[in-house]
C-alpha cells in the first residue's frame, strides 16, 4: 500500500463506472454539495467526457476523470457504480492502489442482465451479495459498505427535486457510519441503518423488485423506497 | 372437492393463525371493514378466544372461531397467518377442504427462527420462497398469492390509525387483483403489483430486513415501507 499524497483525499469521491446513468447522477450530486469527485473509467477518454457533463451541470464542481487504477488515490470513499459483471475485473484493476483508509462502497447488484437474463430477476452470488463479494475481494484493512442500491438514476440527475429515496447502508460500523454522513449531502436521501454487510443480499434484490415494479407501473423515472416509522433521529 | 354451502363463502376471510399477533390484527381490520372473519387455529378453544378479542375492538364485527380445517370452507380467501415452521403442517390439514375457487394468501416467512435462528435472518427454502412452498402444497386449481408481510402487526392493532403501509402483493394474475382488491379495506394500506409468485422471495427477505432495522432503532412499533414514484392510480 502506498502513502496517499493527494490534497483532496479526505473529502474526495471516486466514482468507479461514473460514466452510467447512476454513476453519473451520484457524481453531480456530491459535486453539487461541494465534494471533490473523481470519475473513473476503463476508458480515459469517457471518464473525461462524464467529468465535462458534471461541469455541465455543476458548473463550479471539483471534477476529473481518469482511469480507474488512478481514481482511488484521490479520494478516501471510492464507489462502485460498474455492472455487476465487471466488478470483479474493476476490482482486480484497483486493489493496489487501494490503503487500509479506505472505504470501498459496493452499490452493484447481480441482475440476472450479467448473465443475459431479465433485470426483474437476480442471480446467485456465491458469497451472498455483491457487497459481500466485493469484501472478499479487497485487501485486508480496505473498509466495505453496501449502499445506493435502489436510488432511481433518473431521480439523481434531476438536480434541482430531492431524491425522495432511503438509503440503506450496510457494512461494519465505522464504514457504515461515514457512508451514512455522505447521504445527507444529497437532498432527499435519508440514509437508514442497515446493519452488517450481509444484509446487502436483501437490499440489492429490492432492485429487483423495484426494476419490475417500475415495468408493471410504466414509470420510466424510477421507484424508490421509503420506511415508516423510524424515528426523527434517524434522518 | 366438496361443495361450498356456507353463506359467507364469497366475501368471508379466513385468517389461520389468527389467533397470532398479526392475524389478529388483520382480523380485526377485514372485520372492521365489515368482512365475515373466520379465525382457524389447531386449537378451537383459542380460535374461540381470539374471535372474542376481535368483538371486544369492533363490537359489530361478523367472526367466529374454529378449527383450521372447518374455517376454510367458510371462505374465498384463505389467509395463512402461521409461524412458517407450522406451514406446510398446517397445508396438510387444510388441503382436503380446498375448493378450486378458492385463494390461499401466503404471508409467512422463513425467518431464521424457524430452526432457531435471529429474526432478522433467513433460511433458504427449497421452492425459493414461503409462498411458492405453499403453492407446490396446494391442490391443482387453488390460487396463490402472497402478501402483508411486511405490516407490523402493532400498527393492525391501532385500529383508529391508518396502517401507513405499502402491501406487494404477487402471484397469478386474478389472486393478486383479487387480494389487491382487499387491501383496500384497510385504511393506509395501499397494495402495490408485485408481479409473480416467485418476487415473494424478495418481499419475504425484506421483512428479515425491516425487524434488524426495528431493533437497531428500537421501534417497538414496528417499520413499514411505502414506494416511491408510483402513480395515483396505483393507489
Amino acid at each position: 500500500m502506498h502513502a496517499v499524497t493527494d490534497p483532496t483525499f479526505e473529502h474526495g469521491i471516486a466514482i468507479l463506472g461514473g460514466t452510467g446513468d447512476q454513476g453519473l447522477g451520484l457524481a453531480m450530486r456530491f459535486a453539487k454539495a461541494g465534494r471533490p469527485v473523481v470519475i473513473g473509467s476503463r476508458q480515459l477518454d469517457r471518464a473525461e467526457t462524464a467529468a465535462k457533463e458534471v461541469v455541465a451541470a455543476v458548473p463550479d464542481a471539483n471534477v476529473s476523470g481518469c482511469e480507474n487504477p488512478q481514481a482511488c488515490p484521490r479520494a478516501r470513499v471510492v464507489i462502485l457504480s460498474v455492472p455487476f459483471e465487471h466488478t470483479a475485473a474493476t476490482l482486480k484493476s484497483i486493489r493496489e492502489t487501494l490503503v487500509s483508509d479506505q472505504i470501498v462502497v459496493s452499490m452493484g447488484v447481480p441482475l440476472a442482465t450479467s448473465v443475459g437474463g431479465g433485470p426483474d430477476q437476480m442471480i446467485d452470488v456465491w458469497q451472498g451479495s455483491c457487497a459481500e463479494m466485493v469484501a472478499s475481494l479487497l485487501p485486508a484493512g480496505v473498509q466495505v459498505a453496501s449502499a445506493f442500491q435502489n436510488v432511481p438514476a433518473h431521480r439523481l440527475r434531476e438536480l434541482d427535486q430531492p431524491v425522495e429515496c432511503d438509503v440503506v447502508v450496510s457494512g461494519a460500523k465505522r464504514a457504515r457510519e461515514d457512508v451514512m454522513a455522505l447521504c445527507g449531502l444529497v437532498p432527499g436521501i435519508r440514509a437508514v441503518d442497515g446493519g452488517p454487510l450481509d444484509n446487502a443480499r436483501i437490499v440489492e434484490s429490492m432492485s429487483a423488485l423495484l426494476i419490475g415494479m417500475s415495468r408493471r407501473y410504466r414509470v420510466s423515472s424510477g421507484i424508490g423506497i421509503r420506511f415508516t416509522g423510524l424515528p426523527k433521529t434517524a434522518c
